[in-house]
């Protein structure tokens, strides 16, 4: 068995991370990583006759990017997972349709770009696939009509909430070797707190973060210590503090290497409240920023954990609280690439 | 590599499926597998407050019932994965988040079945799982509302529409040998052949299955006739019709083993039109009559292929066609269990 306690996959057959790439909006590109993107559109809608027109096409342009930086066209990827925030995943239906690439649609909500991760992982270490990508995007505007106010209101939001990330991010996986591995991932489970008010999704995500992190470390036999990084994605700055609340308690010792893709996206002065979420933020800081300071040796080893809140319009409306989950995958920077 | 060709997966290592089991409304009940089904609901609505919680309460139920018969509790099965048709995997998420069972979620439309035996098997055949869980429901009510018309305004519909089933059916996978065992599986491709119309499902999703058939049977050197049975899942009667033609465009016999799980759920004088739909057609049919007969003997080798129609009401709004998807797990009773 490639796996250590239940929840926690080994990947020791090797699967690498060949490259990632990062398309994001205009509040994105001004903010502190804009330089680690891609590419930064001007605006948020472009030509395209829709918000979700435009989405498909950021989708679109991330996963090009990606394939091109690992010199691999659309024929000779085996499988494309990927996920979005809207219904029925309709921007990732849609960005795939044209690529005849076998395809695997998934939704973890803000996890979904980790919960790729892992089942990519999986088909390439299990030796059902050689090459794989993966992606996830999310959209401002084609979030918050479907899931909050119609966004010309300008609803006021409260400090407790997040803004959603535009912006699409893939990484290309193979068992081909390069210097960044992923070396382990850990499923997590769905975990509710009884959160209620879906401007508090960092509070009603940390549990499960949290739940992850732990099970993770238990299950590797491994200290938080042991990682130059973990990195949430996204519980913002009011889920981070609870997070080290939580792990606290669980004698953690929760120090400047948990850090929050969330917090990472926006400056204080954006005036994004606590910070970034939808699929779209860890998808893009992952793909772009994070990669980069993998191979350029800044960190070494990393966890990242994506959390996911898994309300809809339907189940706040209906008064059930938020569940969470979040998935952790583990990536270290080969100090020498292994051949064969 | 345990692969054949590009999304081939072949599970070699064993993968067996230990029980299944399924739960529907009062429709399905009256309609010709109605027997076969583990629990009838006399009302499509039960105690609970909404058709939402009812459906909660019905994927509940047919995983407590599968996992019953396979002898397993919540903390032996080592992986969840699951989906339905409401926004944001609502239910599946509700209904999951009191297990404690580490969880993916999966959308591929009616197809989700399929893709969550798929990437079940490949956990298990990888190594990464021993047990695992696959769930996908879906309700009339709750599906009408959400893609359709309020129901309460009895919209008339046209010949070529399906009715969405009300059930949940749900499998327990394992690497512990039974006599059914799942030998193969074929991951589709989006295929798009411009059907606009949200009530012609099966013309849009029948070139998805044409497209996964043919790719399973040439990489597993297989022909059509090698199959007891190949059930789609879920084409209706027009879709049915039109595999047939695209079929024999390219030179397969299409003979009566060629069935739809859309076309056995209802008899013609249930008024369901071309035949049942949704995540839960496939899921009920094959999780209790299609796993009895093959147990029965009935069938020795099998082919599921379900498949999906990946539109939102967003993406018909917008005037786009309606992309489709198609999966095929392929399963054998085995003469004799194999022993470790």
């Amino acid at each position: 068995m490639s796996c250590l306690g239940r929840n926690t996959y080994l990947f020791d057959q090797g699967v690498y991370i060949l490259s990632g790439a990062a398309v994001v909006g205009p509040k994105e590109g001004e903010g502190p990583l804009g330089s680690c993107f891609d590419k930064v559109w001007p605006k948020i809608q472009t030509a395209e006759k829709s918000w979700e027109d435009t989405e498909v096409k950021m989708q679109k342009e991330a996963v090009d990017l990606a394939l091109a930086k690992a010199a691999l066209g659309n024929h000779m990827i085996d499988v494309l997972l990927g996920g979005d925030l809207i219904n029925q995943l309709t921007i990732t239906n849609f960005a795939a349709k044209e690529r005849e690439i076998p395809f695997l649609g998934l939704y973890n909500a803000c996890a979904t770009m980790a919960e790729g991760l892992l089942l990519g992982a999986s088909l390439i270490g299990g030796g059902f696939a050689a090459d794989a990508a993966v992606v996830a995007s999310s959209h401002n505007a084609t979030s918050e009509r479907q899931y909050r106010f119609p966004t010309e209101l300008g609803t006021q939001r409260p400090q407790t909430s997040q803004w959603t990330v535009t912006g699409a991010g893939a990484m290309v996986l193979s068992k081909q070797p390069s210097p960044l591995r992923i070396i382990s991932g850990t499923v997590g489970k769905i975990v509710d707190y009884g959160v209620k008010d879906p401007n508090e999704m960092g509070a009603a995500m940390a549990p499960a973060a949290a739940d992850t992190i732990l099970q993770h470390l238990q299950n590797s036999e491994r200290k938080a210590a042991d990682y130059d990084l973990i990195c949430t994605g996204d519980l913002g700055s009011h889920g981070h503090c609870l997070l080290a609340e939580l792990l606290k308690k669980e004698h953690v010792l929760f120090e400047a290497q948990f850090q929050d893709s969330g917090m990472w996206i926006y400056e204080k002065k954006q005036d994004s409240h606590a910070g970034g979420s939808g699929c779209g933020c860890s998808a893009t800081v992952w793909s772009s920023y994070l990669l980069d300071a993998l191979r350029r040796g800044k960190y070494r080893r990393v966890l990242l954990v994506g959390t996911g809140a898994l309300l809809s319009p339907v189940s706040v409306g209906q008064g059930h609280a938020i569940p969470a989950i979040a998935h952790a995958v583990e990536i270290v920077k080969e100090e020498k690439t292994v051949c064969g």
